[in-house]
């Protein structure tokens, strides 16, 4: 199938791209000695999970238990939900997940280690947990060293959990003594930290720098998107994912209005301008969206395109915009050379 | 099942307002003699639209070819496309529909015309063009009434099309006199101007206070949200749809973390400030979302929300919500009674 027989609004993937995203983050990490745990929730599709750990990926990532079955169904075996797992029926179906496969799970209160707790009691599993710290991101995670060693201590006391070391997202200037801190704290208490997990695409070139480090998760690299392009990470090029959208009205000299809109390109800003870069039209600002409408001003483009024509949108952020579309078409030499469902969207958590 | 056994983030819609959302926006049209042809992109639930249709409503507006296939299967046999239908297969899915029900199609350009004309010769079948104006929305439409005028010229003119009429989204005060002005540019050459479908929830109960309309079409009347509650259209009362979150975090006094982000809430924000009303919080801020995390202010609650806890959030805009969700629950007193597919999500145009 070639490109212009895919019906749009479509999300397209350069396989060529996907593989060299893949090999350059895992090959940076491997010389720096950084395990990679590469963050599914971007593609949510097995065999591009697949292809990280086939380059090197000491396991993934999810952010929900759901992901993490249909991961565990396709056969991967060292899954770390970096998610507070809460709720009886999601805390069964992580014992069912732990007896088939090595789990690891994230905690940032007594209350979630009370849930795994029992769920490690029910399944009979032993289950490593992860406490995940804030250094400033302002979203879950204990605050304070001692708040982190407090309940490292909880988990360790708690027969059939372990602990199994930090996680924070994004790591910054700040999270290294927040380790270092705390491992000060366990130490008098033969408590070891095993495991240090930052993540976050836009950091991951300074991965290196952060000394307590010793594992990463980052889930956008895969893709790239207008977000990572700004942030220096990735290059325009180096982006991997679009929206393929028909022009289907000109209503003026100006606006062009193409068939994606807030169901197929997210209204996810990022701080950025516009909904996305029209990768042909690089001078036109996608200035609005509505439901399946994208409106385009073209008045800087020395010709605008054309009704009927095909225009690539790299959008803003390509993690929720995969989330929409129920499959991808992998694209190589211009020919779609396999079609992915999503398998991991749609699900709760 | 008890709505506490329902796996969060999940979208509940209340069956009760679902009904007497239906049967008053009905009831109104019917007393000022509109026709009332309900937009099921908001829902894309066949068994949503059974409802509106036994209400009285005259057939259904879609937004794209896959929707109108999907209702078309679930029997529905007056079913308008209020989009431009461009490019070969959805042309030939287009000409496919016609065969089987009573499709009308919109365009606002000799292109999308042209395309229904071939279309129409493909299928041997007719096919009633409705011409799209634009009297403020900035989107899609004509820009005057001569514009109007000759491309409905060219429908009459093109073997297997029909003019219909004409549609504009949103209504505005200067609808009928772009109608009134196109339909005397037309009288003379006697063409008349049998449907004029005008749109849009937040206008739904001025819709008699214009002379020209012959149709009304209303998406998020069904559900309601945020951004109709500002409206004036709705009520919170009304509302009959929520997201179902499980608070999984309560990293500092004021800030509490929802197990819905950005994946369940959408980042729309239609000018509201945060991201949606929690229903029983209401001094909460959904001031920040991630992929999976909602990040609620809590600092103006009496007591806020403790780590386990479900709350229900009334989102800003409910139409990109059901997009993202495989399934809703349709409760009454307290039980889920229904579990309804997204059937017309996630699909192309």
């Amino acid at each position: 199938m070639n490109l212009n027989e895919v019906e749009t609004p479509a999300v397209v993937i350069d396989l060529d791209r996907v593989e060299a995203n893949i090999a350059r983050l895992q090959r940076y990490l491997g010389e720096h000695g950084i395990a990679g745990r590469p963050h599914i929730k971007t593609h949510k599709i097995p065999e591009i999970a697949r292809m990280q750990i086939d380059a090197g990926a000491v396991g993934i990532s999810c952010q929900k238990t759901s992901e993490a079955e249909v991961m565990a169904d396709a056969g991967f075996d060292d899954i770390f939900i970096s998610y507070n797992v809460i709720g009886r029926e999601k805390l069964e179906r992580l014992t069912r997940l732990a007896r088939r496969v090595r789990m690891s799970v994230a905690a940032d209160s007594a209350f979630t280690v009370s849930g795994y707790l029992a769920a490690s009691r029910q399944g009979e599993v032993e289950l490593p947990v992860v406490i995940e710290f804030d250094t400033g991101a302002g979203r879950c995670g204990v605050q304070s060293p001692s708040e982190a060693a407090e309940l490292a201590r909880l988990v360790e006391r708690s027969p059939g959990l372990c602990f199994d070391g930090l996680m924070t997202h994004p790591c910054n200037d700040r999270s290294d003594d927040f380790v270092r801190e705390t491992k000060a704290l366990l130490h008098q208490e033969h408590i070891g930290v095993k495991r240090v997990s930052y993540g976050g695409t836009p950091g991951m070139w300074q991965a290196h720098t952060f000394s307590e480090i010793t594992e990463f998760r980052a889930g956008t690299y895969v893709y790239g998107d207008r977000a990572t392009v700004r942030s220096g990470a990735m290059s325009v090029e180096e982006c991997a994912l679009c929206v393929v959208t028909t022009v289907v009205s000109r209503p003026t000299a100006d606006r062009c209005i193409v068939d994606a809109g807030s169901k197929g390109l997210t209204s996810d800003l990022l701080g950025l301008q516009g909904y996305g870069l029209v990768l042909e039209y690089p001078e036109a600002r996608v200035y609005a969206l509505s439901e399946e409408h994208g409106n385009l001003d073209v008045s800087a483009c020395a010709r605008g395109p054309e009704i009927g024509e095909r225009v690539a949108i790299l959008p803003n952020h390509c993690c929720v915009v995969s989330n929409l579309y129920d499959r991808v078409y992998g694209m190589r030499n211009g020919q779609v050379e396999v079609t992915w469902p999503v398998a991991a969207r749609g699900k709760s958590q």
